[in-house]
């Protein structure tokens, strides 16, 4: 099982931007920890990190998806979760499930982030558990080959 | 006349996403038949296709459309329609006539596909029609030459 | 294959009334322009007219379409279209395809007209293209039996 | 560390109740489960459970967790997530970390399911995974205890 | 003391688009203009220009700024203005002062140019004084020197 | 006592429209159930039935039932109720008690049909009974007699 | 100059609804009351007395009125005055002034009745001075022609 | 065919409170003479009595009513009406049709009143006939019986 | 019978401020104009005149007006209008008839003309007939006296 | 006079709970110093205290006031305060004077404190004030007694 | 300490104005009776007066006061209560504590009484206990001497 | 080129209220300063200065700016701004170009100040820069005279 963790915008001005809500740790030192996360569960063979600023290319890592041998998402898509629609698009055209995952708990946070355009058409939402908001993600999705 | 037909984001999934709201042809599929159809119209000189999942190209194809010699665009913005006031601006900033066109009835799904932004800053919308709205669309630029 | 088209209040004074919206030609210039072009389609054998500035006739009309071998409806409700209720009821309550169509480009007018009430109880919607907006929903139902 | 999971209204129909929502199994599966997955996580020594249909019982529940030894609370409230400001006052009240988490996916439900007046109370949300909603709590409260 | 203007998408048209809201000069005669006056100017040592119809890059602009010696951000987002929050983001990301110009009056034209989503990310807004806009903005920068 | 039943309009397509909302009987089939069902009450002397699509009609109907002896009216306006304010008053300019009925359980439909602009007007309401909406009413109407 | 007055639905009602809003003269004899007021007034060759209950009958009249010699319209549309956007239109498709009246002050009433759509099609409104509302629209229009 | 009529806060006040709308009797009173209504009709074999101020006793009502052999409840929630969807997800997780009542006509009273959060859930809505509202209720279990 | 007119703010630049709504004669021309008719009036035996731009001193006038001797006040509170609460409350606390009146079509202009804050504390409206307006309105006054 | 003081949900965490809203005192410690300054009023005999987390109870306490001999009741109802319409109808089933206070002022805190759904069915209302809220209520009560 | 009450536009005509809000004495009455009750505080040195119709003049007491030797304001502010932002910054301008008073309960009254644009800027709220609101305002600057 | 600079109210407490919006500087202080820039800029003969906390005196400014020579007006409303559209009529009554000045950036803010009512009448807006507001509208009226 092959997981996509997608960054999007400015999400790779981690650790370096406002660290109040986001922490000190860099994008790549997270996504470091995570891949050694990954090394402890059974399911996972593998995890993939795509980042953009642009929504086109987000869309095209989600389209793309399949052809990767992805078989799981985990989508932490910025700003563009209150109002990209055709993020939200991309994400029912492919049969592949998608988590929806924030680093702060949104809600603390300024009105216009308190609305997800992706909610439905993601299998579920983690938020507000900084970097383990992604480890819980993959620990579902290797739960989920554990149970079922 | 050439005209140029425009397609917004995850309109390249065509045929494989959402089938029961975009049936199971491929945009290609679609592009063929539109093709065959404007051999039969006198006016219609040529139709060139165009499609992109990023905001940015779409609004640079329309401003390059005039120094491709088209006289026409019909525009299937995706889910763009519904908040790329930048793309409505790129239409405000040419003169050329733009037809906004939907495969299907917008008002028979979610809430947020009710509102289109481009709307004023279009000819007329045809909607609801399958690939048929875009030959329709076609239909129109060549009556316009018939009847003026 | 007979097509009826209704057109809703106020649409007899086309011609007299606010030439910027309509233009200049009146109702009847038009009807008889729809069914010249009609002749040269080869699967409408037929279009009836009819105008009323009363919802509950316009009803009748919806209503009484089947007994009178009506298969195709296009449906400009004038400005019923953005408040009865009672004519999407009708639309809803009978199995013969309803065009919805619009003369001007609503958009680009009062905010009132920019909603409709009718347009998810109707196949599809073509609106902003004159007279035209007839003819291409005649070309509609002709391709129709083309295709199928 | 002990961890108290509280379920609100109606949970304790699950399993007789909306199958489509909330599956099959009832709530003493569920947490019969949850107990077997916590011995094996190493920073959990204990999962007490409680459930009410009564505001004031889960607000009772929330007071007396300190003193009851919990040091961290997985909080599905059902219903009373979408109004109760009583039970998001005893959320704030205590200095215990509390985790909102839900069964299904409430975007994909009723309007008023989107909004949680519980959320920024909270440290964060999980939802939509099922029973495993309430296991990937339990293991963010295991893997505090790891890293920091 | 080097100053970046960003224009974002369909600036590239100006003197070709809606000149009754714009007025006849291109882009390059406004960024030669405002070259020009820069030299006037005893603390603006270099002015930069970029533009973009495409969000991402835009971001990757305001990101960037800093590596390339940038002390003070003029920015014209276009119609990113009003849904942007992936631009607001990136503005807060960086700790270089933005400021916020238009070149007309945006609250002489359409009711959605009427709220900014990057107003409250940005130091301060010039708006209404066409090219003198972006001027008044340099002036500010300089005069922050003088006086500070 | 003689009560008159006035059902507004596409209600006699009963039995043809919808029918996951509305049976499949039509409105003479209820009609004749009615009529049935008031002989078994001591206090119904007579039931009259009026049917129209057209809301100067209805208007019409209720202005005129005290002069036909009507000292109960039993309103299924159909669409009408959720803006016909012309009604409404209508309801309001007599002396007559009015009850409001409907076939179906509004708050399970459309948006648009949970607002009811005559609700006020009238005694009261009795929806989502089917034809035992009307009974019910009539039930309503023999008790008064009863038990005052 | 002739004049006409027309009535809108529930205004045949006058003298036996609601008379804390309309007073206890029927409109029978306010109509003869402004019929002899007219006589004392220079301009005003005729008055002509229209009402009706149905919306399309009224549209009829507004039609008609050139044909019929009418120079000048004083519209009381009733409950029409808050919803019916094709009277608006008809008042719109017409080249004779409109001026719109109400017998109450209809700020003082329900909510609903604190819109008019008809208000700016129409010259100007008079409202609150029950027959004499009337009375001062015609003087209007005597005075047009002294001054004029 | 066993009858639950629930009853929720304040209406053990009924007699005393607001005698405007309510009326005079107490609820002990309207229950005597519910249960002796009950006796005439055929297919009710009891009627059973549940009040209570607590929304969660409430719930538990609902949900114990299958266990004590209930088939039919006639629920007035009161004020609960507007806000607990708790309840309303009460009777969702049930099999027993449920009638909503109210002894007034909510849409004369204040706007809170005006929406029902349980309507959706419940089979159909009785409201403003006073006492009747159960009766009527009452005599539509017995009434589904006879013709079923 | 002595009237009072009273202007609000910037009903002095009459004349010479957008003639486009107001006209070119001066507060002072139409004044002598009112004068003038007044004479005309068997009722009215004075007229006096009043203007302020600020709020506090309208209220003066308000409050004053019956030691003054006034028996009826015209008012056009300008763009207080729209959001003076303190003059609605002055013209409550009186209890001399006060006439709302405007000289253009409030409904033909922006948005926030829409809606008057005085509009149910006054007896009625008269708007949109230039100085007509004050003309009507004195002629009410001397005609309330006539019939009266 | 005996004064009833009723305290809603959370209130027992005084001085334990965000002291920045509340301060540090616990509730015993102000209802302590609220006996002793009740002490010094000639016209209270007695204080009683009840608090509360349920909703139901509250509704409880007020509708048994009378028969417990109070003739005034001070209540701070907590986050009830804003959505409990089952509280507001308790408040207005009795005939009993009550007075509704907040230890904060509502005004400087989170949105959904602004709204109070008990405001008009109290007396009057008393917030910002602290423990000094209560007090003032009493002596309002007391002070009823001297002047009246 | 010396106190300084201020009263809003339409205050002066207390006693005259709408009794059924405001009862009969006058605000020298009232005036009279407050100076009287300051003797009996022991830390009330002084008590001034102060009304005004004009937002201005008030703005100019808040602002004078501190020179004026005052140490507490008592403000009701009659209608500028519900708009006036200039007075609220007034408040806020200066580091006197402000108590919001009314004499009437304002949420028993209209719609727009309900807003105070005031209250998050003053200490507290006392509002419908007549003239006894400004008593209760003086007695808390009283015990605030007592108790600190 | 005589400019006038207009200050709302409050904006003489400068420097002493809330001097995290705006800073420590008095009106006087700021004044001087813009004076002193003044004789540095060709195009501007002088500056007046004015400021008042009465709406009407500021409508008086604005009116009879043009007899006293003013060719440009500077306006910082205060709280004016985000409701007086009596103001707002007053600039549009006039011919010299105004530009609205904001010391903080407004949209830092309270969301009340989030509206300007004046924007649309008002040439531009330059806020966000402390005392440089000024100074940079200053600037645009010399440029305008150099470039023009």
């Amino acid at each position: 099982m092959k997981i996509l963790i997608i960054n999007g915008p400015n999400l790779n001005m981690l650790g370096k931007r406002e660290p109040e809500h986001y922490g000190k740790e860099t994008l790549e030192d997270i996504n470091k920890e995570i891949k050694e996360k990954a090394k402890s569960l059974k399911n996972i063979r593998d995890v993939d990190f795509a980042q953009s600023n642009s929504e086109g290319e987000i869309i095209d890592f989600i389209q793309d998806a399949k052809i990767n041998g992805v078989s799981g998402i985990i989508l932490n898509a910025g700003a563009f979760t209150h109002y990209s629609y055709a993020i939200r698009d991309a994400v029912k055209s492919i049969d592949i499930p998608v988590i929806e995952t924030h680093l702060s708990n949104l809600y603390r946070r300024e009105e216009f982030r308190h609305k997800s355009v992706l909610a439905d058409a993601c299998e579920g939402q983690i938020s507000g558990f900084g970097k383990y908001s992604y480890i819980l993600a993959l620990q579902y999705f290797d739960m989920l080959n554990i149970y079922l």
